[in-house]
C-alpha cells in the first residue's frame, strides 16, 4: 500500500510522450500494490495504469509476465492490455526501473465473498487457462516444492515466535507434501494469485483480473487449490462447501477436470495453504521497520492447512 | 501519502447512491495527502476525489472548508466543487468519519517550479482573495501567533536534537514577531497552504487549486508572504529574486497590493517562514514508530527565516 518511487510531473511527460496514447493530464499514485509502484495515468483519451517493477520483482521475469498479459488480451480475456511505445516495446524504463503502461480496467474487488463470485472466478480461471494455451514462454513455479523448503529453512529459527511448534509441523507437512505431490497433472500457465483483491466486478460480472506476477507454469488445477483457500473460507475461518462447490463447477463447465485432477485436489489445496503460509510467515519475520505495509497474519493459513488436512476426500470440496 | 481508512465495495456503492453522480465503476486509493484518506472515485458518468476526514483535521472546520470551496467554485474559481447528495449535503459520513466528495480535477503539480509557474500563481492567490470576498463564515487562523508559540512550547525541550540552539533562535524570533506583527491590514478568506504540490497546471495553465484545509481569515499579504516561502526558494536553498517579482506583479495584477502591506512583506514572509518550520519541527519530534508518512526537514525553513531576517527592504523581494 505505497507508492515506493516518486514519478515528477516533467518524467512522466517525457515519458507518456514516447506512446500513441494522447495528451498526458493527470496522474495520481494509488495506494494498491505491495511489490511495485503504481500510478493511474490519465490522457485526453483514456486512464491507465503506469507500473513502476521494485525490487521484489525479478526483472528477467518481466517479458514473461507482460508477454502473457498482451496474449490474454489478444484473446479477448479480460486483463490489462500492455500498451506499446511508438518503438513497439511494451517494457520501458522510468525513473531507473523497468515500467510498463496498461489499459485501465473499470470494476471493485469483492471484500465481502458471495457464492456468485465464486461461480465467476472458477469459470474465468478455466477461460484464462484455455486463452493462454498457446502463449509460447515458459516459466518454471518458484513457489513450488523447492520454494517452500527454501522459505521454511529461513524462517525456520524464528517461527516459534508466531506460534510454538510452527516449525515442526512445517517440517512433517513439507515432509508430505514433498512424498505425494503428483508428477502427472495437466499443466500450463496459472496466475497463481487469484485472490478477491486481485478480481474485479462490475455488479454481477467479473470485468477483470489484475497483477499477473507471480503467473507461471504449472499444474492448472493447482489454480483451483489456491482459489479453494483465496474464495472458500469465511471471515470466521470455516470452510465453505456451497462456494467451493460452485467455484469448481464454474470452472468445470469451461474446462471438464479429469479425475486425476480431482483426486488431488486435497494435497494440492494443502500445497496451496503451505505456501501462503510460508510467504507471510516469512514477511512477518523480515517485517522492516517503518515499513509502508501493513503484515498478514500467517496463522490464517495454517488453520487452512488444517482443514485441508482433515478432508477425507473431494466431497469435502462439494465434489462427487 | 497514505490511504487510513479502507472503504470496501460495499460501503462505497451505499455512499455513492446517496448521489446523483451515476454508477460507480471503480475507486483507487490515492497515496496523496498527509492528513486525509482520499480515493479517486469513477462513475460512468465523471470522476470525483471522495475524502475521509481523519483525526488531524477539525471536524467542527468542515463547513468552513467545504462551503469556501463551494463558494469559489460558484464565481468560476477552478478548485473542486462539494458534490451534493440527493439531500442537499455536502458533508456526509463513511466508515465512522466526516466524507466530501468533489469534482475531479485535471493538471499535476510542478516538481520544478518554473518563473511562469510564480506569474500565474501570484494572480490565482489574488483571483481567490477577490472571489471569496462575499464569503460569510469566518475562521481564524490557529496558525498565527498564539499557535506559533503553542507549538514552541511543546517542541522547546528537544529541538536541539534537530539544531543546537534552536529553540533559543525561535524564542527570541517569536518575540520580534510579537512585538512588530502587523494589526491593520487588509483581511479576507487565504488558503494559506499555496505549496506547490496543491497547484495543478496543464501545459503553460494552471488549472486548479485543491486542498483548502488550512483556509482561514488573515491579512491577504500573508498568503503572498508563504508563496514566497514556497515558490520562490531554489533546490541549493537560495532565493530567486525573478520568481518572487513574477509572483507579486501576477498578484498585483489583479488587487493591487497597498503600500502598508509592501512594507509588511518581510516581516510576514519571516512569520511565514517560523510557521512551517513550527509545525516540521513538531511532526519531526512526534514522528510515530512505523509511520506512513515521510517526515520533512525542518531546517529548510531556518534557512529561509534567516533570509527573510536579512532583509533590508522589499527591494529583496523584486519590488519598488
Amino acid at each position: 500500500m505505497a507508492v515506493y518511487t516518486e514519478v515528477t510531473d516533467d518524467d512522466l511527460l517525457d515519458f507518456v510522450a514516447r506512446y500513441d496514447v494522447g495528451t498526458l493530464v493527470s496522474y495520481k499514485g494509488i495506494a494498491e500494490g505491495i511489490e511495485n509502484s503504481n500510478y493511474l495515468v490519465q490522457t485526453d483519451r483514456a486512464a491507465f495504469i503506469l507500473t513502476l517493477y521494485e525490487r521484489r520483482v525479478n526483472a528477467a521475469d518481466l517479458p514473461y509476465f507482460i508477454g502473457l498479459m498482451d496474449h490474454l488480451a489478444a484473446q479477448g480475456f479480460t486483463c490489462p492490455r500492455p500498451i506499446r511505445a511508438r518503438d513497439g516495446a511494451v517494457l520501458a524504463s522510468l525513473c531507473g526501473r523497468p515500467a510498463a503502461m496498461v489499459s485501465f480496467l473499470t470494476g471493485m474487488w469483492p471484500k465481502r465473498i458471495l457464492p456468485r463470485h465464486c461461480g465467476a472466478i472458477g469459470a474465468t480461471a478455466a477461460t484464462l487457462h484455455r486463452d493462454a494455451r498457446d502463449f509460447p514462454m515458459r516459466r518454471a513455479n518458484d513457489l513450488s516444492l523447492a520454494g517452500w523448503q527454501r522459505l521454511h529453512d529461513d524462517t525456520r529459527a524464528r517461527a516459534h515466535e508466531v506460534q510454538p511448534g510452527l516449525a515442526e509441523a512445517l517440517e512433517a507437512e513439507l515432509a508430505h507434501l514433498a512424498r505425494h505431490w503428483p508428477s502427472a497433472l495437466p499443466e500450463g500457465v496459472i496466475h497463481a494469485d487469484l485472490f478477491p483483491d486481485n478480481v474485479f466486478f462490475l455488479g454481477e460480472t467479473l470485468s477483470g483480473v489484475i497483477d499477473f506476477y507471480f503467473a507461471c507454469n504449472d499444474f492448472l488445477a493447482y489454480e483451483l487449490a489456491i482459489c479453494l483457500n483465496a474464495w472458500c473460507f469465511e471471515p470466521d475461518a470455516s470452510f465453505n462447501v456451497t462456494k467451493a462447490r460452485l467455484l469448481l463447477a464454474g470452472y468445470a463447465k469451461v474446462r471438464p477436470l479429469e479425475p486425476a485432477e480431482i483426486a488431488a485436489l486435497p494435497l494440492l489445496a494443502r500445497g496451496a495453504a503451505i505456501r501462503f503460509l510460508l510467504t507471510r510467515l516469512y514477511d512477518w519475520i523480515n517485517h522492516p521497520e517503518g515499513a509502508l505495509v501493513r503484515r498478514k497474519d500467517p496463522l490464517e493459513y495454517l488453520h487452512r492447512l488444517r482443514f485441508h488436512q482433515s478432508v477425507a476426500d473431494v466431497a469435502a470440496y462439494g465434489l462427487g
